[in-house]
């Protein structure tokens, strides 16, 4: 879910890979020596919204792993083919059944240690007929004083909302940037 | 280059890939039948940097393809297990061999056609001491004067470059998103 998998066979011609540093190159990719291809691996974006309603945000409770049962803003991987802002109004729209303006970019997170890159956007709510998507159990919406902190399903999704919350107080939204360390990288042989 | 290569064969168990849209899934993956393993496929981050001396802006004329003889700024694919300021300040290394003090955030740039997520930082260069990298023709420095517009390699750098010297003719550095529409999107089957 979370890491790539090392490949072990070449994803074009199907002979076993090599993991070796191309010619020019200084990075251990997986190569085949029988085509030529060399199999680059980069980090994924996954992409979010804030939705929000009056002094409200809502939240998804998560009906999957990884996290199930924890809460989180509407997000998931983007796709191929789409932009940020469509594959995070897709995710609010599949996990929320949730209907939106989007709003400006809010946070740009990194989380290295997962090979991951998370961005969310401000967003308003249009109506109050959201839903539990396949993937989530229950939707709702929670004044900053009722967010469940310890049931956060991820810390970029704490980090985002910790940042909404100070930069509504003062009156005036920035965009951030901020990375995850704490998670350690995974060792790639 | 810039398109991933559908993927032939699985790189987990080396068996046939079949293209079909998975259980609870909305979108054709390329499947293994064999071992069972989902090959997802997603959007790459570009990453770079917008190096500043004085009043000017140094670019790099590339000696590699895509846009070989073309003027961009410092940037290239992210790598597993970096963030996205890490890897610009690689890239701004790598191909200019310039050391900078990376500033914020300054645009992320939707190539949806191209599968491609472009991310631009503000940078100071430390010293003078530049010089042209492997993949590098000539490293120099424009003032905006003598920006070569019509040889930029990349319209996100274009785009970079233009929302750069608007926001330094006002004053005021913001944060900007942008979509580059017009590259077709290549068919999936």
């Amino acid at each position: 879910m979370f890491h790539h998998v090392d490949a072990r066979f070449c994803s074009n011609c199907g002979h076993a890979i090599t993991r070796r540093i191309p010619p020019g190159d200084s990075r251990l990719r997986d190569c085949c020596d029988q085509c030529g291809a060399i199999h680059y691996v980069n980090p994924r974006p996954v992409v979010g919204t804030i939705p929000v309603w009056d002094d409200q945000v809502l939240l998804c409770l998560r009906a999957i792993e990884p996290r199930l049962g924890y809460w989180t803003l509407p997000a998931g991987f983007m796709e191929v083919g789409e932009s940020t802002a469509q594959g995070a109004r897709r995710e609010t729209e599949e996990e929320a059944c949730a209907r939106i303006e989007l709003g400006p970019l809010f946070t740009m997170i990194d989380v290295p240690g997962v090979e991951q890159l998370h961005i969310f956007f401000r967003a308003r709510l249009l109506d109050l007929d959201f839903a539990a998507g396949a993937e989530t159990q229950q939707v709702r919406l929670f004044s900053e004083a009722d967010i469940p902190w310890e049931q956060i399903a991820f810390r970029t999704v704490a980090t985002t909302l910790r940042l909404f919350f100070e930069d509504r107080a003062r009156g005036r939204f920035g965009t951030h940037t901020s990375e995850i360390t704490a998670t350690l990288p995974r060792p790639r042989e």
